[in-house]
């Protein structure tokens, strides 16, 4: 199981520090949580995750069911031990999989639905490729065809097996332009989907209910009320938001509102620069979000901002780019991370440009790296009240 | 400059321990050459090589000028600086790439024929995609189609910006099915070649002769004799030696016989496993191959073998064979590796089938310190008169 104790309150904000315990360890909060999808964060190895100041990761239920299958992972003693990473982990309960291998691969598109897209595509459009029922959601595997069923009770007994210290309730996120009669529906089998995995659930792990409700307010507070009454450890907060910080934001505050402040909060699959400062201040506990890594896999890092102008404090370069061939400064003066210490943007443009290996774990570490100091620091302004 | 000191020779054979000191440290002789062909061994960082017991490197000549470019290599303060590895580093001439890219790349083989690809060649073919004059070499750039030219004045140029500790003479390595006059006109070619490379250097760079002549003794003997009679600081052993360990054993007692046994010789692109006892026996001091990066990235890796009854100290065994799913031991259980100290075969199998870039670093990490290790327990048998 997991404790939550909230050591400080911010008087600027609804932001708060605090400290999660699991029996993997303690980490404090607000943190980025990093994305281990297949039991890896891209391009590194455990020991690179805990030199990137890594606290916890989030491995994805799905995927790893597909392959190399929870029963493997078990066998191997857990998924702490099968990839040695003795800090906390959590598992998503493969939900949003329903939604980004079905309508996610029919349109091309993700969660945040640009208004360029939506436009294209017909509206109340449901995805093709996956069955929902009221069971739970047939899917093809992605490796070999075959078909497989995940349903609440299914979920729970991957979730299991695969042994993370905090796991996801089984939900439906419908896709950004499902209508409300839709989202209602969807809703309804969340709420019933979350009983039944709080009903099969043996194990003492620590188990998170998702609200979801689309981008419909009246739907996002009945779920965070419906979510904040069940014996859940702590809240995931699912599906879209909109397509702008200050909707997310907003939706954000009516849901948060309606959860008890005492047990974690975490925002799936959101956690762009951008929007971090904006959601540790509604409240958020944890995120997790690929973009450090995928980014840095084409070859984009982040930085600490030098223009003093822009009203940012970051941004984001392009090393694939020919202007830094001959550059001798490492990626960020400013970063203490094993890259910056050691390499300089001209070696790695030219590592990229070589389409060599090296480079993409040289970029994942800085930005992996980036973003974890990047929260810390957030975290600490709110301990001196700044934030 | 460098010098090299033989400090113990075999009585049981023809190997040789000895001290090779450059500007940039000395290293132990018998050495495996670690194959940095961009500026970095595939998938490593410079920590990792030294975490792997790398002596020495050999970058190439021919892909850095075509891509940074030696002005840029220069510019970053020479090779050693541009990649952060302070060890020995040699490069060699581009001669091998008039091969590999011109008819190597024809017909799609490497620089050992075999018999049944050799049939299906015509005698005497030369390559297309280069054009070899009295002058050097004309090629198109891989990167971007523009004609180049290498020869002897331009491979010294290039050589020396770059800033190597170890450079090697142009030389023209020939086609296995080269016949002998052929041969012999290539020969010339690359004798001529070799005075002009020792008139127009200037730096105080070591220079290797590169003793060729194909699969004809008279040739390489006559190439042995006139390398040897020059001002070269040591020397590079090129071209193909036929097909079996047999006849390259043969060649190189032939070769070596007529070299000065007090200048240190370097066996161009051979160094498997399979071969590397008899090269040292045969007096080779060092060797570069691309077999352990190679095989990393196929999911290939070397171990020592458990078989008593095999006549080999080692096996190559394929971890993306599905036997090993399940299996919670190290790639080899007799390896102090940083991979065989953390992770399991199992772990490693399922991010190889999950097409992960992790393992790609962790099997090379395992297959360098493999083949560094190999070539150190024989120096260490040398040493106690046992090899």
């Amino acid at each position: 199981m997991i404790s939550f104790k909230i050591t400080q309150k911010s008087k600027k904000s609804n932001a708060r520090v605090g400290l999660l315990t699991t029996p993997h360890g303690s980490i404090e909060t607000p943190s980025f949580v990093n994305v281990a999808t297949q039991a890896t964060v891209k391009t590194l190895t455990s020991q690179d995750l805990e030199m990137c100041g890594a606290q916890m990761l989030i491995a994805n239920t799905y995927h790893l069911h597909v392959r190399p299958g929870e029963d493997t992972v078990k066998k191997h003693g857990g998924i702490h031990q099968f990839m040695k990473w003795q800090g906390p982990i959590m598992t998503d309960s493969g939900g949003f999989q329903v939604f980004s291998l079905g309508f996610g691969k029919d349109y091309g598109t993700g969660k945040i639905l640009k208004q360029k897209s939506y436009e294209k595509i017909k509206q109340g459009a449901q995805p093709k490729l996956v069955k929902i029922t009221e069971e739970g959601v047939e899917f093809r595997s992605y490796v070999d065809g075959k078909k497989l069923f995940l349903g609440p009770k299914e979920s729970i007994r991957i979730q299991e097996k695969i042994g993370a210290d905090i796991i996801f309730a089984f939900d439906e996120c419908t896709s950004p332009i499902a209508d409300h009669e839709y989202n209602q529906r969807a809703l309804e089998r969340t709420q019933r989907w979350l009983k039944e995995c709080i009903h099969v659930k043996k194990s003492d792990q620590a188990l998170y209910g998702i609200v979801q409700g689309g981008k419909y307010k009246d739907l996002r507070i009945a779920s965070a009320r419906y979510t904040a009454a069940q014996a859940v450890d702590g809240f995931g907060i699912g599906g879209e938001f909109g397509d702008s910080t200050a909707t997310m934001r907003s939706m954000l505050r009516t849901v948060l509102r309606e959860l008890p402040e005492e047990k974690p909060r975490h925002l799936l699959g959101i956690g762009h620069l951008k929007d971090i400062e904006d959601v540790i201040k509604e409240g958020v506990d944890t995120f997790d979000c690929i973009t450090p890594t995928h980014y840095a896999r084409h070859g984009y890092v982040f930085v600490n901002s030098k223009s003093q102008t822009l009203n940012s404090k970051w941004e984001k370069i392009d090393l694939g780019n020919k202007k830094y061939l001959l550059s001798k400064e490492p990626i960020d003066k400013h970063c203490d991370c094993f890259t910056c210490q050691n390499y300089t943007r001209g070696y790695i443009h030219h590592l990229l440009r070589a389409y060599e290996i090296t480079p993409l774990r040289l970029l994942t570490i800085h930005n992996v790296y980036f973003f974890n100091k990047y929260v810390e620091n957030l975290r600490n302004q709110i301990k001196k009240g700044k934030l």
